[in-house]
């Protein structure tokens, strides 16, 4: 067997992750298997097989993929976090807003019911868990440390938060016609700013 | 065939349910089958099959139970509904505080997964999903009545509590030990507090 060299797996690697995520965005998580993606991306179904060969696979190589997204995406605007606003666009980033972020959320979504009956996906699906309680603890720890900000119980406001953002993700994935992109946008802005403004 | 009467058909009914709750309780969702629940109950396969014969239709059997048993502790709580901590005590019924509750969380959480690819389970999904909004909205209601509350946006205070009941509900399930319940207790309680004092 060929082991292919460093710099052709990883450019591979991004050219599957692109076709697995177009698969995604147009027919959904449910539709994504080693013979749909490969049919995505022009690979032989021998050469995704190299990725991922089983669907609990796919599915753990579609949530490495929305863990490197979202991280990257918030660590470039964690550049320059001043206003309140900039907190506002940064949460933005993790809830269903568009078709790339319902994606997103979908994975997730598909992530969490596999790995309740699936151990091995487990890990990965915690990993995404704490990523998102780090985000929430940092913005509350900006708020806090705004001047003008009254006091916060730091704990108590990132359990809020990061439930808060977790429930948007789930309504706005299952239920989209019941909770448009509008009032989603709008919860988060509001319980942000009341954070702000008197806790 | 024998076709049992009402009476011992809703009796039995009970019995097996009240064995399917044991079950899951005890050992979770992943364990109860037919097989299990047979065991517990004391009834054959057979007159289980009456019931559920299929995984999905012993979920649906659950989600069901989850509806009418959350239905009937709420609506006995319903009849004096008059100050915020009555209002707390009442949401508390949706979140897993105890071994029931997490119970019912565990069947939801199951249901809400299984209905991603099982589009028969979905209907009593959506009608658990429209209990919770409904309390929500009918607690925020209540709210914006009290005397002394400020007038609330009623539509994006529903959507936000709603939103806090499912994260809580999810992270407390998923990761009982990263969200303890005396934490999921403030965060709810500190989050209607607010609504009634400010907004």
């Amino acid at each position: 067997m060929n082991v292919p060299k460093v710099v052709d797996h990883a450019a591979r690697r991004a050219e599957i992750a692109d076709a697995l995520w177009r698969v995604i965005r147009r027919d959904g998580i449910g539709a994504a298997s080693v013979r749909t993606v490969a049919a995505e991306s022009g690979w032989s179904t021998g050469a995704l097989r190299h990725y991922f060969s089983t669907q609990s696979e796919l599915l753990a190589f579609a949530t490495a993929m929305l863990i490197e997204r979202t991280t990257s995406r918030i660590r470039g605007m964690a550049q320059r976090l001043e206003t309140l606003d900039d907190l506002i666009r940064l949460l933005e980033e993790v809830v269903p807003l568009d078709a790339n972020r319902l994606a997103d959320s979908e994975v997730w979504l598909a992530m969490v019911a596999a790995s309740r009956t699936d151990p091995s996906l487990r890990p990965l699906t915690e990993e995404a868990h704490r990523g998102l309680r780090k985000l929430s603890a940092d913005v509350v720890m900006l708020i806090d440390e705004m001047p003008g900000t009254p006091s916060l119980d730091r704990t108590l406001e990132a359990d809020r938060l990061h439930a808060l953002l977790d429930g948007l993700a789930l309504h706005g994935t299952l239920y989209p016609k019941q909770l448009p992109r509008t009032r989603i946008r709008q919860a988060l802005r509001s319980h942000v700013e009341r954070l702000a403004s008197s806790g």
